[in-house]
Parts: C-alpha cells; structure tokens; sequence
C-alpha cells in the first residue's frame, strides 16, 4: 500500500474490479501516470499492488468537500467530490439500471470551458466481474503464456433510450420508481428559485424527458453557473416518476447532474427560435438536432428498414448495383464522370488543363485513367438487376443513384436513393400488384411505429398527412390505361396549364388530378403509355404504338413509381435498340439476358426520397436526405 | 357471336373472366387484334361482346393437334395445340397451386430460334374474379362515371419458390401431394426412352428441383425436339411426390412441361464443365446461374439483411451518408474526382482536352463544374455519421464507398459497401463489445439461415468454414492491446516476412497469427495503437502516444473490423489537426460536434465484402459483389 497519483489508481482499480491480470494496463498507464497536470491529495486508501492476482478490495477515496458523490463499482467503493482550488473531479458514467455501464474519473477547472477528462474510462459490470475472471482463468489453462496479454470484451448492452422509457403505450408509466441514468442534449433548462426543469432529448424520440432538480442535487452547481445550456450535452441520474404536468405522464427526479459538454448559448446555431428550412440546410451538422429533422431522420429510417422487411419476407434477394458504371444504359441522360484524370484536384483545386494526360492530337488519354476509359455514375440498377432477377427470380436493389440534371426544384437531387425491385416470370399486373402491397405495407409501418412523429407532421408540417395515408394504406388502387387517363383528362371541366392529348407525357397537374380528384385521394396506376415516350426496354403490347408500362399516382406528389414489364422478346428488343439508334454492342450483355432463357419480368423503381417526401409532408425534397446535392452544393 | 383473330378473343376472354368493364382493353387492342402474323382457324366457340355488363361465358378453343394443352381460367376453359404447319401455339403461365396465377398465349415456329410472343398475357384469377366484379361494383355507386375507366389491381402473391417447396427442415415431405407449377432454368436435362428428368433451378436454393417427365406427357414434344436445353426456362407442371432417388426427398411429377425461352446449347456461356472464376468475371451477367455465385448471392443478401435487423433491433438509425462530397474528409487519400467539366464523355470518348471549361491562364474552371468546386466520391461515411450520432445516439451506415487506389490483389475493390455504426455515449469498450456482438449475430444468422449454401461452402470452397464461424459465433473474443501485442509477437519463434517493432502497423501475417495461432481461432481484438499510424480523429489515451483505437482480427481474413473512439475534446482535436497540417476550416463543422454538446462516442468501420468474403471462404473479393469494379474494369 503506497500513496500515488490517482491515474494509477484508477487503472489499479479497473484491473482489480476486472478481475483481470493487468500488466498491459498498467504498462500503459504507469508511465504517464502524473502526466495530467492535476493533484488529487484527498485520496485516503486504495491499491497500488501490480500483482496478477484477481483480487477485490475496495477503494475509498474521500474528498474535502462535504458535497459526496458515491459510485459503486463491481463491490468497490468510490467516493468523490469537489476539491479546494480550480479543479473538481467528480466519477461519470453511472448505473442504467441493468447494472454498471462504465465508469470513470473526470477533472478539470471548475468553468468546464476547457474541461479536460484525463482519467482513462474503464468497463466495470459488477454481474460480469466474476464471469471475467473465469474466463481468466479457462484462458490461463488452455493456451499457456499467451493469456497473460488476454483481456476479455464486455457484453454489449442496448443503452437506455428515452423511447425505451417513455416510448410505448404507457407513456412511461409502467417504470415508475425505476432508477436509471439518462443521456442526451439539454432543449431547455428552465431555473426556478429552489430547482429547475431540464427538458433532455437523445433523438430517440420526439418528445423530451423532463427532468426536474432540486437545487440540493448533486451538479446543481453547473446548473446554477449557467453551464446547462440549450444544446449541452448531460447524464440525469435519479427516479422515475408520474408527473405533474399535464405534457408528459413521466418524468425524472433528478439525483444528480452530469455535465458532460457545454455548448455556448451566444454561438450555438440552432436556438430554440424558429429557424427557416433554408438556414437549416446551412447548417446540416445541426439540423438533425431540431424536431423536423429528428422525426424525418426516424420516420426515412423506418420507411427504409420496412422497405428491406418487405422485400426480405418475401424471398426477394438485396442486390449492390453498381454505382460506377462504363455501360451507358439508358442512352445518354445526363451523369456525371468518375475520373482519376484530373490530377490532385482533392489538394489543390487549381489543377491546369495541361495537366490533364491527353494523346497527342488532343483528346483525353483515357488509357491513363482509372478505368482506362470514360465511367459514369449510375442513373438505375434496373438492367443490373435484370440480371439478377434472372438468375434469382426475385431481387431489388436499394441504393444511391444520380442525375447530372442541373434542375434546381424541390423534387430534384443529383443523388439520391432508389428502390428497383425486378420479379421474373411475372408481368405487368403482377408488378402493379407488388407495388400496391409495397407501398400499403410501408405506409402502414410508419402509421404504427412512428405515431408521434406522423402526429407531429400531421399537426406542424402537413394537416391531414395521417388521412392520406391512411387512405393509401386502406383504399384500393384504381387501374386506369393511359389511353382512358387521356379520355378522362380531356373531357374534364378543370382547365390545365398544359394542355392534354394522346402521345404526350402526363404533367404532374394532370397526375395529381387523376388521384386527388377523378379518384378521390385513390392512388391511381396509369398502364400502357405511348411507346415514344418510354425507355427502350419496355414491353411493346399488342397494337404496336403502347408499352406495358405502368406509374402509379398518389395525392400531393404526383408520380411516385414508374415500372414496366420489360421486353423480353429478343427480336422486339434488338428492333428498338436499333430503331432509336442505340448501340446493340453496348447492350450485349443485356440482350444475352433474352438470348439464354428468357423470362417474362417486371419491375419497378421508386425514389426513395421521394418516398420520405410522400410520408411525412415535406415539401422540399433537401430536407428528407441527411446530406442534399444539388447544383452547386456538396457540402458536409 | 362471330369468328375473329385470336388476340381479339384473348382480350375478351381476359375482359369477361376478369368481370370488369373493358372498353380499355378492346380499344387498345381491337385495331391491331390480327397485327401478328400467325392465323389461327381451330377456334370453335369464344364471344366477342364488348358490352360492359360483366359476364361469364366459356371461351372453348380446340386446335388441330390431337396433342391438347388444357387451361382452366376463372371459370373459361382454353384448350390449346399445335397447328398445323410452321407455327405452334399454347397457353403459358399456369396455376401455382393457389389459384391460376396469369395465362397468355404464345405462338412462334416450331423452332423457337426466332420465337415470337405476341399474345398479350392477361391476369387472372379464379378467387379473385368475384371479389373484382363487387370492387367495380363499389366503384360505380361512388365515383360516378369515372368508374367506367377503372380497373383494379390484383393482390400480390408471393410466387410459389422452389425455396418454399423443398427448403424447410423436411426438404419438401410435408408438401407431398400438393399439385403445383415450378418456373426457373433448365440445369441438367437428360432424355430417357420413355421419360426424361429435368434439373430445374429458380435460384431461390442451392439445390435442383428435379422432375420427372414421362413421354405422354403435355409438351414432352419440346424435350423430344432438344428444345429444353441447359440454361432454358421452363414451367413445369406437376404434382410433388416423394423422390425414388436418394439425393433428394421429393421430386415433381410433371404433367405439363412448357419452354418459355429457349437456350442455345452451342453457345450459352454456362455450361456444365468447370468454369474458371476468373472467366465467370467476364459474363458477370451469366455467373449468379451458377452454383457458387448463386450462394454467395444468397448469403451476401442474408449477411445484409442481418446487419440491418441487428442494428434496428437496438435502436439504431440507419442514416445515408453522402457519396459525393466536396469535403476533403480523411485529408487526402486516393478519392475519384466527380465531374461534368468533361463535356459529352459518355457519347464520345473523344473529347479533347480544349473542350474543358478553363480560365484564362488555363486552370480547370470549377464554376462552371455542376458542384461549383471540385467534388469527389467518398471514402467512408464516417464523419457524416458523426454528425447524426451527436444527436440520434445510435446510427449507422450501410453504403458504397470508394478508393483510387490501384491496388490489383484479391483484398481491394475500388467501390464496396460499407458499414459504419457510430454510438454516442460510448468508449472504446462499448465499441468493442457493440462490434464483438454484431459480429456474432450475423455469423450466427448465416449458419442457421444459410445451412444449405454453408454447407456447400465448407465442401468446395473452404474445408472448414463451418467449424471457424462456429468459432466466431460461440468463442469469446480477445482483448489484447497493441503494445502487448508487438511484445507477444516479438518473443514468437515465428518468422514473418516484416519484422514487428513498436511503432509499425501490423501486416497481414502478424493479424493472422495472432488470430490464428496465439488465440486458437479466436476473433481478436487489438486496440491503442501508436497515434501517428492512426487517422486524427481517434481519441488520445493519457499516454500521450496511443490513441483508442481497436482492430477486429479473424481467422483467415485478418483485419476485418477497424473502429475508435473519437477524440471528443475539441482543443485535443483542433491540436491534432494542426499538428498534422490539416486544414481547421474544413473541417469546421466537425468541429462544432465538439463545440456544441460533445459526447464520448466511438464506431466502427466494417468492409462488407471483406465480411462476405470472410463468411463464404471466398478467396478473391471480385467474386463476392455483383459487379466489382478494379483498375481498368468497369463493365457491366
């Protein structure tokens, strides 16, 4: 037993508490042991042994101050708190209920503007203490010498959200009188004269957890001192309990405060003001912060995750579509070049033309490029998934696509992510028919797992976002052919910007027409478009001028899917290519698809920002996407 | 009543059977209903009504042949033969045991060579037809006369796999009896004297469905003809029986063989005899129709579908991260330059090197590049997924990345798939424990989904496979650190090729021993690092010389994890940064997570196809993506 400097200490405690034999640790850590520039001399007992041997004991450390922070740790015992001078040091990191998570010292000045943490944080789980040390022990007698290096990995634990609190139908009140520890951002810390609410978001939910703390609590200080500020980061520790208020049925009596990163209130970006989408898309780093961009983070995730269960259930294969790509499928279309030719533009921008590698009469040397001639990025995985649907019948692909398209709209990304699911021996009504359940059974997901999300952008973003969705969810999909679209258009009374007749592309006015009114709020899919004004590979029918092509139509957004059967019949495909000019080289590939046991399939593709856009009212398509590009934008 | 071209009649038949109003239909098809060239006189009885009244009638066709294909279709019988002459026709598409699933006409020669389809399929269902004629019933009282353009969309059924026949624990036992239709490609197909089998694949398994097909047979005639050849597609029509053979339980006895695209013996790519995996990477469009790829295909979608179910069942956020970006992330590194400078280059590669945008004194213009500055494909996710970590907690990634970097071996592609987790609240421990439990779930996920494809793996791809990610799911993993590391690899009487010394990044062969021979088999996980060999965003231990960065090692693979714990403190950072001559302004917005409301947080980072190629034994990464994508290859 021996005084020194409380670094070794703590790492004498965490190889103790372990179980473990530590000379890694402590080889580490001894050196540098003082190397913080911190005294602590209120440390009364503790180990200082570097023997192998697992042992507990247990380590008290008192603190001058009369204010105690007591932390139990796998059977030892810390106690802390405030020191005389600048610095405090205080354990962080507590129990969540399910047992202690992890642990550790803290120090720094009192102002916490420049707090520096120097003690090394150490896994302590009292429950697998003992499980270490046997496996200590089954390590030492099975692989010899080696296990003297061996330390063992903790479980991993799902941390304690506030959705898991508060979340399900109970509002929280089914843990009432749990203790548990809760982390996240302060929204708002109001100080009244003997305590103070502090409202505390973790972005697992919408809604906040209020904690309310009485002015004796441990940590009031930073509180008081003004260090709790919008937009800080905090641990509450105390009890759950039924609330007073009529907000929330929950709420947390705070037995203690954590600190854990300030956040200046004159500087921080996102106050609690109203901040325009536009400013927000600025600060894209600070956005997800704010409750729109919380609940669209959440409700995009969960579309995607019911995208893939859909998909998954029914024995669909996920397949990577490229992303670069040399094959120039959909016949031009504007993409963007993926190069390495253009040397060291990512250090310097300035990069000369001249150095660009060219042969001699000028053109660009493409041999010298990465791929020794021009790539693109992909505009669909359609064709790649072809391939994959008739090898495995039923895929999709879900994954980044682009668009070179300088279109400076709220329904425009130059990247974004698509869903193109590709059925074999299937046909246009069986695509129809995929595309429906698809979109009731995603639309469904988020009407029962993201409630308060939808009711936030029901009552903030779009009202009556929830009745259209539940329409789409219950009411059944109109089948109408472009040709009877065309009929039904121009026989209306409602007069359109752009005027309607067969062989032109329907305008979003006459898409939105067709479900909002014609039918309703019914999502409409219009079948068998004009072949001239569809891509190449769709399905000729029989009259020779349509293509068993299919969109399907839902209120406030227009076209949300476009799919078709594609053209299996070799003869047909080959006649289109050459009829539109395309290369049938470029497409060898493509038409060996048909050359060796052709197959009947179908499919679609959906944006899939779209589908956010769709799902939660948004109107500008940059605000459903982390991380928008656009003409001129790629920031973050 | 009258006598018409037969797609006149299918298109009443599919009006009618359906019980739908259909002027669509026979506008769109009534002007081209003799279009195709093939007459067909043995029509006896059909109905050419285009009254709207719904209506059941039997549509009876009986052909010359003596040979009759006979199709039950919601209450209207086809029967259907050969034609005299150079031209056959038949229904195709047949029931699927729940019900008729679609039928359609097919005609063609006799050869097939040059088949033409040019009946229009039509959907439609026995159980189905009512429910439609009270849904248009529906539709007429409430939307008035819009109701007459409405059709409706059928329910969608999953198709009846091969996978759902014969891939449950009884291979297919419990499902004797059952009459059903089998569609996918031809494997094998060997003619007996008064019968024939044929192997047939969907891709939904690994293992064939045979079929036995004796000579009296519906459309033995095509098996007679050499028509049902390797890599044709088929439709078999039959009941399932248990098998008389030992190799499977159950086999199909069919009673209707139907050739739906035919496949050229002479030349189809895929033939029977071992093919080379590196020639399988020139027909990337033809290898997932083989054994292995169709396995690996199967796996890579479970390996993927499991780590979207593990980080959602703990509450993490899948977020995009970007993939271009004009952020200059990880400072430097081989990044490809994404540009539209480079006018027209996916019409002509010929662009000369005067056609690019410059300035005056001949530097790249950038302003008139789509991004405004030079933009560039991303590296990894995980700064972007920092960003929604400080304030979602738990999030990950799942996306492509890439590298320039012109690295030829059988480890590297220049876009693969990512997986990046990132945790708030956390330290290395969490890190390690969050990491050690995914990897766990996935391998177990495989080896109880995948048994069939596992199998096939450990007989001719890896000997072994299955008992090493035993190991992975049931052992636990070491924790060892760096520096205990290079001292258990210094004192090793092993040579290696690189000489360890405290300082240098392990080589392959020093992460393989550790794993495979001083643990036994055991995943390892080596952490702290010396810094400088380590990006500058890892965390500083107290040491002043190691940072909290941690590398899980496997059997075989090596390297397959890499992950930190981010360093938190924003002076600790900004003094990083400089001292590596970064630039501070780029990364400001990184920056401002430790300016605002820092936390601990920690991630990994996780190669996908590194884990495919872990998980499959699957020597060269090319072959575990669809389309990989390496200097000088970009196809497909």
């Amino acid at each position: 037993m021996a005084m020194a400097g409380a670094s070794t200490a703590t790492s004498v405690a965490s190889a103790h508490l372990c179980g473990l034999r530590c000379p890694s640790i402590l080889s580490r850590h001894q050196p540098h042991a003082v190397a913080a520039s911190v005294a602590l001399t209120h440390i009364s007992t503790f180990i200082t042994s570097s023997s192998s041997a697992p042992k507990f004991s247990p380590l008290n450390c008192s603190a001058s101050s009369s204010r105690v922070l007591s932390r139990h740790c796998g059977g030892a015992q810390f106690k802390s708190g405030e020191l005389a001078g600048k610095f405090s040091w205080r354990s962080f990191g507590v129990t969540d209920g399910t047992g202690v998570k992890f642990a550790g010292f803290g120090a720094g000045n009192a102002g916490f503007g420049s707090r520096v943490l120097w003690g090394q944080k150490f896994s302590v789980n009292a429950t697998l203490a003992e499980t270490e040390i046997s496996k200590e022990q089954k390590n030492s007698s099975g692989d010899g010498d080696k296990s003297q290096f061996a330390l063992s990995v903790p479980a991993f634990q799902k941390r304690l959200r506030i959705a898991d609190i508060k979340g399900g139908p109970d509002e929280g009140l089914g843990r009432v009188g749990e203790k548990m520890v809760v982390r996240g951002w302060v929204r708002t810390c109001r100080v009244q004269k003997t305590f103070s609410f502090i409202e505390v978001n973790d972005g697992s939910t919408l809604s906040n957890l209020q904690a309310v703390v009485q002015s004796d609590v441990e940590g009031y200080d930073t509180i008081e001192s003004g260090l709790v500020t919008t937009g800080a980061s905090v641990a509450l520790e105390g009890e759950l309990i039924e609330s007073q208020g009529s907000k929330q049925k929950v709420e947390l009596k705070a037995t203690k405060v954590t600190l854990i990163g300030g956040s200046d209130a004159t500087t921080f970006p996102v106050q609690k003001k109203k901040l325009t989408r536009e400013y927000l898309r600025t600060i894209a780093h600070m956005r997800p912060r704010t409750n729109t961009f919380g609940a669209v983070a959440r409700v995009r995730n969960a579309l995607a995750y019911a995208t893939h269960q859909f998909f998954q259930e029914k024995g669909f294969v996920w397949v990577a579509s490229p992303i670069i790509t040399a094959s120039d499928c959909e016949g031009a279309g504007e993409q963007f070049c993926v190069t390495t030719l253009i040397p060291n533009s990512h250090l310097d921008p300035k990069t000369k033309v001249s150095d660009i590698p060219a042969t001699k009469d000028g053109v660009l040397d493409w041999s010298q490029d990465f791929f020794g001639k021009p790539a693109f990025l992909t505009v669909s995985g359609q064709l790649n998934a072809e391939i994959y649907a008739t090898s495995l019948c039923d895929v999709y692909t879900f994954g980044p696509t682009f668009r070179a398209e300088n279109s400076n709209t709220s329904r425009h990304l130059a990247e974004f992510w698509m869903i193109e699911p590709e059925l074999a021996f299937s046909d246009l009504k069986d695509d129809m028919a995929c595309a429906t359940a698809f979109l009731k059974y995603v639309v469904k997901h988020i009407l029962e797992n993201c409630k308060e999300d939808m009711d936030f952008f029901d009552k903030w973003v779009e009202k009556g976002i929830i009745a259209r969705l539940q329409a789409v969810a219950e009411k059944d999909f109109i089948h109408i052919t472009y040709t009877d679209a065309v009929d039904l258009l121009t026989k209306t009374k409602k007069k359109f910007e752009f005027p309607v007749k067969w062989g032109c592309d329907l305008q979003s006015e006459h898409e939105r027409y067709l479900t909002e009114e014609a039918f309703k709020g019914s999502p409409v899919i219009v079948t068998d478009y004009p072949k001239d004004i569809k891509a190449f590979y769709m399905r000729e029918n029989e009259d020779g001028k349509t293509v068993a092509a299919m969109d399907v139509l839902v209120p406030r957004v227009g076209e949300l899917i476009g799919g078709s059967q594609r053209e299996e019949r070799l003869d047909k495909l080959e006649a289109r290519i050459e009829e539109l000019g395309l290369s049938k080289e470029s497409y060898w590939w493509y038409l060996d698809l048909r050359r060796y046991g052709t197959v009947p399939h179908a499919g679609f593709g959906l944006g899939f920002e779209r589908l956010v856009q769709f799902a939660t009212g948004i109107e500008n398509i940059r605000d459903v996407i982390p991380f928008p590009r656009t003409p001129g934008s790629a920031e973050f």
